[in-house]
This record gives C-alpha cells, sequence and structure tokens, in this order.
C-alpha cells in the first residue's frame, strides 16, 4: 500500500504516496505514451527513480529536463527551458509533463505544460511540505514578474498530485518550517485543532511520515475552498490570508525572506489588522504566534523597508478599484475575505513587524 | 449602423464595423471601467483613437502600448513588454486588454492577457484580412518558437471580436493577399460558392467594403467549426488545412515566405496528397490554383528548401504517435482529417511546389 493518505473533493486525484515512482507510473501507464520529466535539480536524483520506473513500465520518459532551485528560476527563461525539451522530444499533444519538486518547480513547470501547444496534461509531484501542503494543489501556475510574484500564469489543473513522501528526509530545516507557516495559514482558515497540532509536534521534525497527516488535513482545506471555487470568483481568496502583505515583503526582500517567512509575518499582519475590523482576540493571535515561533518561523523582522513593502503590494492581484483587498481571520478556523483596509492601517500593521509583538500584537 | 455584419454561432459576439472605437465602446462601457490598448505600431494611430474615444466615455484607456510590426514580433519578448504596460498602470483582475492589429497583434495580445492574473479579459479588433477572416475567431493565442510556429500558447476566448473595417483601406497589398489565402482555405473547408466569389472580385480591391461579405463568410465557416470543438479535440482540425506544409514553409523561409504564400503552397500540396487518398479531382484542384493566383499568391516557389521544411514538420502540434496527420480536401466545401500520410507522399508534395503544376498538378 504505496498511498498512505487520499485527499478528497478535486475532480483529480491527490495523494500522499510513501512510493511516488510506483504510484506515479500507476496513474499514468494506459493514458499516456510518453512523459517528460522536469525536476528542480535538488531532487533531480528523485526525479531519474521515477523517470526510470516510468521507461521499465512502457511510459518513455527520456532523460530529465532540471530546472535550478530557488525563486529566482520562477521567470520565463525557466519556462523556455521546458519548452526547449519538450520541443527536442518532438513532444506531442497526447504526452504528459511530470514535476517534480517544491512549490517554484511545480509552479512553472505547470505554466510550461498549459501554454506548451495550448495545453499538455500535466502530473505534480511535490518534493517539500509547501509544494504537498499548498502549492501543487489547486491548479494555480505561476512564474513572477520584476513588479510581482506569481503575476504571470494562468489556471491548469494536474491530472493528479502525488505528493513524495520519502523526498521529506532531504528537505532542508528552512524549508520545512516554510510549509509549516502554509499549514499554519490552512488551519486558521479552516481547520482549528490543525493548530493545535502543529503546536505539539516536536519543533525538529525527526519522522517525516508524523507530519503527513498534518500535511493532508492543510491540502484538505485547500481542496475544499478550490473544489468550490476553483477560478477564484470568490471564496477562493480566503487562502490569501498572509499573502497579501507575505508577497510584498519577498519581493521588497528580493526574495531573501522565504516565502513561509514572509507568510508567518504575513499571518501576525493579518491579524494585527484583524482586532479592529473582526473582533479577533488576542487569545487567538497569541496561539497563531505561539505556533510560528516553535517552528522557527519570524514574528518580526528589523529589516523590513516598510516603503518598499508597500509599493510592492501595488501590484497584489487581489486589488480592486484602486483599493486592496485583505483576508481576516475572524477566530482560528474562519475568516473573510474582500475586505478593504484603509492605506493608513496597513502601513501601521507593517510597521509594527520590524518590532517583537508588544501587548501581543 | 456602424455593424455592418454579424457571424453567429460562438459565445461571444464577432462583428464587422464600419466605426470600431463606437462598438469597441459600447462593448465595454458598463463592464470595464478600465482598458489597455495594445496595437501594432502600423494601427497606433487607430488604436489612439479608439482609447481616445473609450476614455472620452469613462473607460480609462492610458497610452497605447504598441508592438514592432511583423512576425518576428511573436515572441516571449513581446508579450512581457504588454505585461509590463498592464504592471506600470497597476491594472486589476477587472480591466480589459484591447487588441488592435492583424493576426501577429491579436494572437499575442491574447496571450498576454490569458497569462496576467491568471486571466484578463480581451477584445480583438483585427485590422487585416488575416485576422478578420481567421487569426482572432476562435480564442487560440500563441507565439513562435524556434522550433515552431504558434508552439507556445493557450485558449483564451475574447469577449468580443470587432472587425475594423475602415482599417482595411491601409492595408498593404501583400498583406491582403494573406487574406485572401485564408479565405479560400476557409471556402474549400466548408463553403463553396465563396471560392467563386474570390474568383470573381478584382484583382486590386478598389474598395474594401466589398470584401466584407466574404470575410465575414470565411469567419462564419471558422465560427461554425470552432463552436462544435473549441478546444480541436476533433473536427476543429480542419481549419488547419493547407497549415501543416504552410507552418512549415514559413518557418523554414525564417518568415521570408508571409503566412498567406505558405497557406497559399500548402493548399496546393494538400490537393496533390488529397488525389490519391479521397479522389480529389483535377478540376477542383484547378479551380483553387486559379483563386489563389487570380490573387497573386504563389503556387510554387523554386527558393523552397524541402530537408528544412520536412524537418520543421517534425514539431507540428498535429503530430501523433510520430506520425503526421493531414487535413485533405474531398471536394471545394468538403474536407476530411487526421489523415495519416506516408513520409514519401509528403516529400514528393512539397519537392512538387518547388515547380510550376505540371499536368494541372
Amino acid at each position: 500500500m504505496s498511498v498512505m493518505r487520499a485527499v478528497e473533493g478535486l475532480p483529480y486525484p491527490v495523494v500522499f504516496s510513501d512510493d511516488a515512482p510506483v504510484d506515479v507510473t500507476r496513474l499514468i501507464a494506459g493514458c499516456a505514451s510518453n512523459a517528460v520529466v522536469v525536476a528542480d535539480e535538488a531532487v533531480a536524483a528523485r526525479a531519474n527513480e521515477i523517470a526510470a520506473h516510468l521507461s521499465e513500465r512502457g511510459v518513455e520518459a527520456g532523460p530529465v529536463a532540471a530546472i535550478a532551485g530557488g525563486e529566482e528560476s520562477k521567470r520565463w527563461e525557466s519556462v523556455a527551458a521546458i519548452h526547449d525539451a519538450l520541443a527536442r522530444r518532438y513532444a506531442e499533444r497526447s504526452w504528459i509533463v511530470v514535476a517534480v519538486g517544491g512549490g517554484m518547480l511545480t509552479d512553472v513547470a505547470g505554466f510550461a505544460a498549459a501554454t506548451y501547444m495550448r495545453g499538455l496534461r500535466w502530473l505534480a509531484v511535490p518534493t517539500t511540505p509547501v509544494g504537498m501542503a499548498d502549492a501543487a494543489v489547486g491548479g494555480k501556475t505561476a512564474i513572477n514578474h520584476a513588479l510581482g510574484k506569481n503575476l504571470i500564469g494562468v489556471y491548469w489543473d494536474p491530472v493528479a498530485v502525488v505528493a513524495d513522501v520519502a523526498a521529506l528526509a532531504t528537505v532542508p530545516r528552512r524549508s520545512f518550517a516554510d510549509g509549516i507557516a502554509e499549514m499554519a495559514k490552512a488551519a486558521i482558515v479552516g481547520d482549528n485543532s490543525l493548530l493545535d497540532e502543529l503546536g505539539t509536534l516536536p519543533r525538529l521534525p525527526d519522522d517525516a511520515a508524523r507530519w503527513v497527516p498534518l500535511l493532508a488535513r492543510a491540502a484538505a482545506v485547500k481542496a475544499h475552498i478550490v473544489a468550490t471555487d476553483p477560478r477564484e470568483q470568490g471564496r477562493r481568496a480566503e487562502l490569501n490570508l498572509g499573502h497579501t502583505v507575505g508577497h510584498a515583503l519577498e519581493k521588497a526582500s528580493a526574495y531573501r525572506v522565504s516565502h513561509g517567512e514572509a507568510v508567518a509575518l504575513g499571518l501576525r499582519a493579518a491579524g494585527t489588522l484583524a482586532h479592529t475590523v473582526t473582533g479577533f482576540s488576542l487569545e487567538e493571535h497569541r496561539r497563531i504566534l505561539a505556533v510560528l515561533e516553535r517552528h522557527g518561523l519570524p514574528v518580526y523582522d528589523p529589516a523590513i523597508d516598510v516603503e518598499t513593502c508597500l509599493a510592492a503590494m501595488q501590484v497584489d492581484k487581489k486589488r480592486r478599484d484602486g483599493s486592496l483587498r485583505f483576508v481576516l481571520p475572524i477566530r482560528v478556523g474562519e475568516v473573510v475575505w474582500g475586505h478593504e483596509v484603509s492605506p493608513e492601517a496597513v502601513r501601521g500593521a507593517v510597521q509594527m513587524l520590524r518590532r517583537p509583538p508588544a501587548d501581543g500584537w
């Protein structure tokens, strides 16, 4: 039994697998004769195992196309490199792209698949907690633009998501913490007791398998919301909790601040903004900050340049009629979305992020 | 009455207008508060008129983003330039992109709209016969890849197509002939008497308005087929008649051969291949060649490099299981699609294109 857990609700299977080469092959064999495997170079060895298994079972996989890791790879040149690999192999419309890596890689490879011959099928194999809990689920693909993170992209659902649990063992600590930030976000959006679970797990995850149930619960929060609003006409915006400030912090820091670190800071800012708007309580806010800090995530950063961050927010995708819209917690497990917040309040919340929480906020 | 003719069948309006600024504004006002007008620089003045009219009627249009004309602009750098223009104006998801120009421009601007914030709405304003009869209708967007024309792109329907009939007066003769090649293609695919009409119109179109009914009939052939198969799961492939060889000739000539010239040559090759497969008659073949030659389109080209052309065909989007699939005429007005043709037959048909028709073929 290689599938440890399945996440329900989406029109395609989302599974956590302890034998990804087998499960990927099982899902592809019979529906495609050829695959192009694209991988973050950090997991190129694992991608080679998947490609080898595919080829053994009659799905010709050819060489793995490796993309350098890191947020700076999230640009057109990486997409074009994948297109080149497809064209060199004379890929046809019936072929499938297999994307092995973290959130950067699945976002980029999904975008490349979506834009080759007006759309090849693709299968996501997230190898990091961020990818498993968030990025690979929901059909958003993207690259960055100089003026905004994930500004360029399309919706393009994968045919399946196979989270490669074995790959978690090799994930660097900082990348693991990034995933915990997304899991905390999911908990605040829609799973109150998940936050408690995150607060009780050991700081240094000794056994990746222990995280699988929590990663799956975070993915389930996302899957449930995406299923009700796949193209973000409304409620899907809830999943951007902490991300309006978070994306701006990432970009303003030239991606020195990691995605998860930025989201952690963004979650604090959202809590601060929520207090006066939704009556979000100090007690709930402290619960969140405690979980983030337990897992080594920042809740303040003196290096934040407030003006650069505010400017970066001006190209946020959730902007409407010139105003920024925020997702704000009501309590852990329930949020409101689309809330207009005054520029002064936003500035105040970002300024506060430069200092440790005072009076709990 | 600014709408001279409307093409039915698609889920969005397709109209031929003799006052495009008015009709574009009528369609946008009330559903978008802001527009970004993108134009081929050859029609930048016309685009400015459209932008000015939009702004007068409360749709803030800002400056026109101009793209250099020509097939070489059909690349990512042009898409990125449009994205930059959108980001500089802090475009929001509710904004609309208005694409003014020929097939190159609407393909590129549609792709830029489709990939900004995972999809902005767009409105196509074709200004050339190719754009009106073919490119702007049907929701295909694209840029070229070094290994294949239109290899990169997505499906993204415009909210409307407003053919700018007034712009036809300024279309260069060669560009007009390109449109006639597409109209001949449409006739062969699904409108027998349209071919006769094309054969009776004067060689030098003195009055652009005379062409409107024929352009609309060609667009109607396309609209009808696209409506039954919007994502080219099957029958839409019929519209690629003459384009498998045509795209390869364009690319192999480094786009020295124009799209319409390449399609004219491709139509001849399709007729030649069809004879033995579908029993396509010499009489029908000669009807087609006569129309093409009447309007100054080539039916042979001694400069064709057969091997380069055959190599270029290997990345054709219609390739399946390693074989090239062709659309072949049965008679004018009826074609079959998905026909596998032997490599030897393809080579023979391309070789024949180097010489004038002998024995009528």
